[in-house]
């Protein structure tokens, strides 16, 4: 049968690929993806054909996934982090409709809330939320308001694509909301470059942070009320001390 | 110098470990961790030296393998999907301050959120909460505002720790709380037994989840306003086809 591995990579560096993910790669045909993330994969699969894409040619790269699929090849999509986070495999089903006769296995991953998350010290020990700051695909309306829900529940938050070229106020904009809940020395975090040369952890307040500039390699981490540092790490206890 | 691993070790079954985790298990003098989660990996582990404890020993567990490593052992902690989400990551933090010569390495999985969302669907493929409906170390009010807020900011929500012996209705509890914001037909799913023998994913209206009784070894999924059925699968959308 065609088969498709929607396959989250994690970070980058092999050691945080499942197994699974690993063997999907190596019984895979052909390995398509955006090209910085088959950038990523490239040098574990040396000899392995590759079909790599630009950015924002998601639906594009997806159907020419099935299309591969339908000639009898097993492909492997990969994505950064995992394949269902802001991942290909939601945009793989939707299509699967028109592609009836190829199999879809969904392989998880490590997402940066996870990785960035254990660089950091251990900031979504309770719960948490994941939100995305990029506009693209989500009206910013929506992304403002769950911002200020998110506050609102004293939920942990880990902010994905913080910023980009054409948004380079946005992390701003967001800590504002977040400050209309919050007290500016709420504890927060940001990584860089996670799990690949040259990651950096920073923890900082939410005052400081409103007055950082990250890049979009960056995961951003905004405390609860019980988050606190120790020795240089972002913590945010889930209680078991105290009982 | 004394080490501690803090390891996530996934749904449970080897191929969804990373290469990360497992190479720091094989690398410890001694696992140390809670009985179910020590059966988990002992297979893989056959000769290793391991150290099991019972439930709700959290602090206890986690000084022992501080002692262990004080006696110049590298000590592996193991946790059950990531270890820093609901894991022991932030206690071995919060304790590491009596025992400043041991290192600290966490070494993140893959929580239930990412693995039973890759058995369902795409159920998070958009900004998504991650909610606990355990009360023993949260009081049930933060818990009731917490979903609340997600409902409100149209948040995908994975509840973890759903029910137990003694809290057979928190579900329903829930579910009514959300259906204060949400229709009764929001679409929903669970899982139960991830990456374990008898696995099984089920996709239900949030009408009819609210009339389930599930078991302590699954994960439930509420949708957003987004979420749909396509062949079966529960699909978020990011939001790629439209542009």
């Amino acid at each position: 049968m065609n088969k498709i591995y929607v396959v989250g990579i994690g970070p980058g560096k092999r050691e945080a690929m499942t197994a699974e993910a690993e063997s999907a790669l190596a019984g895979s045909d052909l390995i398509v993806g955006y090209s910085k993330y088959i950038d990523l994969v490239r040098p574990y699969f040396p000899n392995h054909p590759v079909l790599d894409t630009g950015m924002r040619k998601e639906t594009e790269r997806c159907r020419m996934a099935f299309e591969k699929a339908n000639e009898g090849m097993t492909v492997s999509l990969v994505c950064s982090g995992d394949s269902g986070i802001y991942g290909m495999a939601g945009l793989i089903y939707e299509l699967s409709t028109e592609f009836p006769e190829t199999e879809i296995v969904v392989v998880p991953g490590i997402t940066a809330a996870i990785s960035g998350g254990s660089v950091l010290g251990a900031p979504i020990g309770h719960d948490f939320a994941v939100i995305s700051l990029s506009d693209l695909l989500t009206p910013w309306e929506l992304i403002e308001k769950r911002l200020k829900c998110a506050a609102e529940g004293d939920f942990n938050i880990a902010l994905y694509n913080p910023s980009s070229h054409k948004r380079h106020d946005y992390l701003q904009k967001a800590c504002d909301i977040l400050l209309t809940v919050h007290s500016a020395d709420l504890i927060c975090g940001y990584v860089k470059n996670i799990g690949r040369e040259g990651e950096a952890a920073v923890v900082l307040t939410l005052g400081e942070l409103r007055n950082t500039q990250v890049d979009m390699f960056t995961t951003v981490f905004i405390g609860s009320t019980r988050t606190k540092v120790i020795n240089g790490k972002m913590v945010t206890p889930r209680g078991y001390r105290d009982v």
